[in-house]
């Protein structure tokens, strides 16, 4: 498999990449970035994975996410995928709504029509891109851990759940937690997976703990002005699950902070840090 | 005067904000984003002011700046002001190019029609801006610092040597020093100010030295992988000015830096406690 550059920019020491490749799991060119921080020649590096939210490309992160001074310090590579296929034959959602199709793949699978052939960011970001990156970067693929945002911290929660062994760490910010009792994932559920509910268990990190998955941790931080915390996040659901399947999970609700990268960028060295103890070794 | 707020985001304790008003100076309604860090009721902060360059508006430095983690450790307000007027009626190049006019106000006062009605970047920068952030947020107005990047590098210096007794620090990255010799320049200055470059030298760091203006000492950085360094930016003949003229520069040159956000936010927590240093007290 081969990546074409589309830009490279010295950042804090390393080099903050974007690039393109025609990827065989969605049938579409996909973008993605990846920091690489400074590190020795022929040196292996853990891997951070971190999954956007509704709307966003890599670039949100990549431009607002205050990553790489952190990543620098701690050796960390910093991967940002794209939230879904796109491009002029990749349906999308039927009204153009944000919050389904182009920019909400929602880490699935899709079964559904027509969105079964191109919507398959679940094998994305858990098959095809790690493989591409440790072809193409210096990774250590036994160290990799896994952070995300609101639909991308969905993401990163099951995507922890279902591979505990290969995730050393798993973080989120403002993250969707049940996405089987919310309206956000209700739509993108039904879209992509059908009306079965028994479907998306899978998919959904409340019913995976309850179904038994289990992890060694998360740390995840809300804010308490989110204006998605009520409707669409419910991390007291996050809580009682964890709590109940013995879970260790740190949930800070942070004063003040709303839904965006002023946010995430705040905490954004908190959580790197933690994964980074974690990654040690 | 009175202001607008267009948006307020918590981020790293204190509040990002961006605000609109109608701006005397331009003759337009103007944007700039404030940041205010944490700090104890009634405690009046320092502020430093960002001039940004050719197409930033105040949106670039304030999602890719990374400033706000330094600004709250060291208690500075950071203030980013739009680089032209804006609006339907205001004249811009008349090809639409990007080094003049929208975007590109060169921090001067121009007096060549059409454009002397509207851009009035200094005044706007050195006049209306100050007293308006002044009476809306917690300013001590004895201590101001001011950097910039690019045109904005070219701003701050400026602003500074003219202003020497206001402004304690001043800074930039990959400045414009001699606009007067350079096409950026050439091109800026002869539409705003007209053919005659003895109008010039007050709008020139390198000019405003010669002619015997002072300042306690620049903190400058440029990557030495920047596309515009030989053509448009010239460091060196800051330095020969400096040199002759004893005014303290520290010209960093930075291997394999670029002209970007990425070059900037690497270098910005630099920038910021060597202003902080000079703020102190």
């Amino acid at each position: 498999m081969t990546i074409q550059t589309v830009s490279t920019n010295k950042s804090y020491g390393g080099v903050q990449g974007v690039y393109r490749h025609a990827s065989q799991a969605t049938g579409t060119d996909m973008v993605f970035s990846v920091y690489v921080p400074p590190h020795a020649d022929g040196a292996k590096l853990p891997v951070v994975w971190y999954l956007s939210g509704l709307t966003c490309t890599h670039a949100n992160v990549t431009e607002k996410g205050e990553f790489r001074k952190a990543c620098a310090e701690l050796g960390l590579i910093f991967v940002a995928p794209d939230t879904s296929p796109r491009g002029p034959d990749v349906p999308g959602d039927p009204n153009n709504a944000y919050d389904f199709g182009l920019g909400a793949g929602f880490y699935v699978d899709a079964t559904q029509e027509p969105f079964a052939r191109n919507y398959r960011m679940w094998s994305y970001v858990t098959a095809e891109l790690p493989k591409l990156v440790a072809e193409n970067f210096p990774v250590d693929a036994r160290r990799q851990s896994v952070m995300g945002h609101s639909m991308g911290g969905h993401g990163a929660l099951t995507v922890a759940l279902r591979n505990p062994h290969r995730y050393r760490a798993a973080s989120a910010f403002a993250p969707i937690v049940a996405p089987s009792q919310v309206p956000w994932g209700i739509k993108a559920l039904t879209g992509y997976l059908g009306p079965n509910k028994d479907n998306w268990r899978g998919h959904d990190t409340v019913a995976l703990i309850e179904d038994g998955a289990k992890f060694s941790g998360f740390l995840v931080d809300v804010g308490d002005a989110d204006n998605f915390l009520k409707e669409q996040l419910k991390p007291e659901l996050l809580q009682a699950a964890c709590t109940k399947a013995s879970i260790p999970l740190t949930l800070r609700r942070q004063a003040g902070y709303d839904h965006s990268y002023y946010f995430i960028s705040t905490f954004m060295g908190d959580h790197l840090n933690w994964h980074a103890e974690r990654l040690k070794g």
